[in-house]
């Protein structure tokens, strides 16, 4: 255990890095006609910007994660950023070539202005007065990072889940800003299923007697509600081959059932304990703010149709989907590399076998470093 | 619409009924070494039981389900029971020739003893401090009924889901009752997935404060907690392709997004209509009871295999299981069906193509009815 953790640590990898802040005091014009201001922007870099500035890789994240995708705050972090073992030099986000960006989106709870901040009409956090986002927006504010830090075009922009949402968003609405965008996991739309488990999660949370209708700032937080939010959302990353394989009907520290209502299979501590640490790092709003971006997520709708959307890619696409991914399944992806082909647009796509479900693109990274190594090569050799 | 009412109300169909109750002192001794007692069985009949007594068929209902399989109550009824279109005269369950049975399963809260019955220790509802109950507790209840209508071999048990689960149990504890297995969309055991959608419905209802520790009988009850339970397993129920098709993306009454966190996706609309038509007719703690029952369920455990299991059965076995249905695969019942041909037992296993999940076994009934009716007829060719 001890050899893999020194191995994930600097020198290996990034090593020690800090959490940075912008902060525009001009309102975002948001796609309700709401505006959003002052905008702050937590965001992490790693690795250096060359002269030309072309060498800025963009890394989007999932519903959970955030700005910090790669090394350490302190030494005595306990683990790295969410991305680590993709990000640094000699891994497949190269940070001795690469310049590597990441920033935690606006409805967020790490460090962009969200639900929990101040509203500045009231002097208050927001709660659920905060103005509803869309994916558009959460981009549209990251244009004005990227315009700050002094880049016209990225070399990348790259996610997974709704981080393959911003990065389709990338390119479809900035494709003049894109070399090359890195799909994993992902899907064009939300489809009626995924609308159905997020609306589940927001009534847990909204139905919570502490969720006080958004203002529990300062009072307890709704973190019954927010539990089943996120166990809901754990059963619908992973697969059931990797349940089965993992917990299958086990029981937690027993070896007779308890005749009890309380639980006692390993998939329910499990859960559980999933519930509570999320508890431990997330807001309860912006759980309901993301989760509703999410659901308006329609790329064929805003421009009439999947190939009308995938024609305005200028970018090189590299899709990677696994078998095993029942929430944004591979026929998605397939989709997507389908309609790019017919556009005549550059794209690869892989779908890899997987038994981990949706969170493959997080948890199966052997698979994917040389996919997008190569990918990545194959852009800076035209691009840098 | 009315044509299809008439078509489906008597006299084709069986009519008005009553339901039933018998009443045991004695306690049912349960699989968790307590006892519970007085014991009371909620039941219906349909046609006439025969001179040999052998012409009867018991039905076993699923998660939601209850004694009232077929038929009205009331010429004012809305709606018949929750089988109504294959029960009666002409219909596979044909009363003009099989007394069909249906009871609620103990631990429900449709007459039969369950958490809402009064304790006879404290004189107050048993709430929490009612007996956790299994799969086994609950047919060895119904041997009671069994027994008291004077018949000693049933031609047939028919379920689906965990009304299948039953009808296993029927076939391998009292093999010799049973002449006849029908199994719909079920499984021998309960995987991890199940068990973890049923923990967070569970989760979800004792985390809400109206749920009191389970004694909330005469105050309101648990009703957001039970909505989020029923809107988690209806997801399960259907399928994304059924989402897709029924709800897609569209929008409740609206044309355009209200950017709101409130409901306004039409998934989103059904979703809250089955959480409260739920909570009127559904006691929260039957469903505690009721999906800890399902969760222990593991028939290959008991037996140490499927096939020691399935060596057990004496009865002919018809499987029906349904293409899109992920929350008992069809896999599921294919094992069953090998595991009984490499014991030499007779059974047919037909797979079904369907676009409903798991939902098919009680909407897909055209495609079910000549498959049930030519089981049926066989059974009764050679047992009646």
């Amino acid at each position: 255990m001890m050899t893999a953790l020194q191995t994930e640590a600097h020198p290996d990898g990034v090593g020690i890095v800090q959490r940075q802040y912008l902060t525009w005091t001009e309102a975002l014009p948001l796609e309700s006609g709401q505006r959003l201001g002052p905008l702050t922007i937590a965001f992490e870099t790693y690795g250096r910007l060359n002269q030309a500035r072309s060498n800025a890789i963009l890394l989007l994240h999932a519903l959970s994660g955030d700005a910090h995708a790669a090394g350490r705050h302190s030494p005595a972090d306990r683990k790295p950023g969410w991305w680590d073992s993709m990000v640094g030099p000699g891994r497949p986000f190269d940070t001795s070539r690469y310049f590597v960006i990441c920033s935690n989106v606006i409805g967020g709870c790490m460090g962009s202005t969200g639900p929990a901040s101040r509203d500045p009409r009231t002097g208050q956090p927001y709660g659920a007065r905060f103005p509803v986002v869309t994916i558009g927006d959460m981009v549209r504010a990251q244009t004005r990072l990227i315009d700050a830090l002094g880049i016209e075009q990225l070399l990348a922009v790259a996610g997974g889940s709704m981080g393959g949402f911003q990065a389709l968003e990338w390119a479809t609405a900035y494709p003049g800003r894109v070399g090359g965008a890195l799909l994993l996991a992902t899907s064009a739309r939300s489809a009626a299923q995924t609308i159905a488990w997020n609306s589940i999660g927001r009534r847990a949370i909204m139905s919570d007697p502490r969720w006080r209708g958004g203002d529990y700032y300062g009072h307890e937080p709704p973190s019954d509600g927010l539990a089943v939010a996120r166990m809901i959302g754990h059963v619908t990353y992973l697969s059931e081959i990797s349940l089965e394989e993992k917990f299958g009907r086990r029981l937690q520290g027993a070896r007779e059932p308890a005749f009890s209502l309380e639980r006692e299979f390993a998939i329910e501590s499990y859960l559980d304990y999933q519930g509570a640490s999320f508890n431990a790092r997330f807001d309860a709003n912006s759980y309901l703010y993301i989760t509703k971006a999410m659901d308006y997520w329609d790329l064929p709708a805003r421009y009439g149709s999947l190939e009308a959307a995938m024609a305005r890619v200028q970018a090189r696409t590299l899709l990677i989907s696994f078998t095993s991914d029942w929430l944004y399944p591979t026929a998605e992806s397939r989709a997507i590399a389908d309609a790019l082909t017919r556009q005549g647009r550059p794209v690869e796509h892989v779908e890899l076998p997987s038994t981990a479900g949706h969170d493959a693109f997080l948890v199966d990274e052997a698979a994917q470093r040389p996919i997008i190594t190569a990918f990545l090569d194959e852009l800076a050799t035209t691009l840098l």
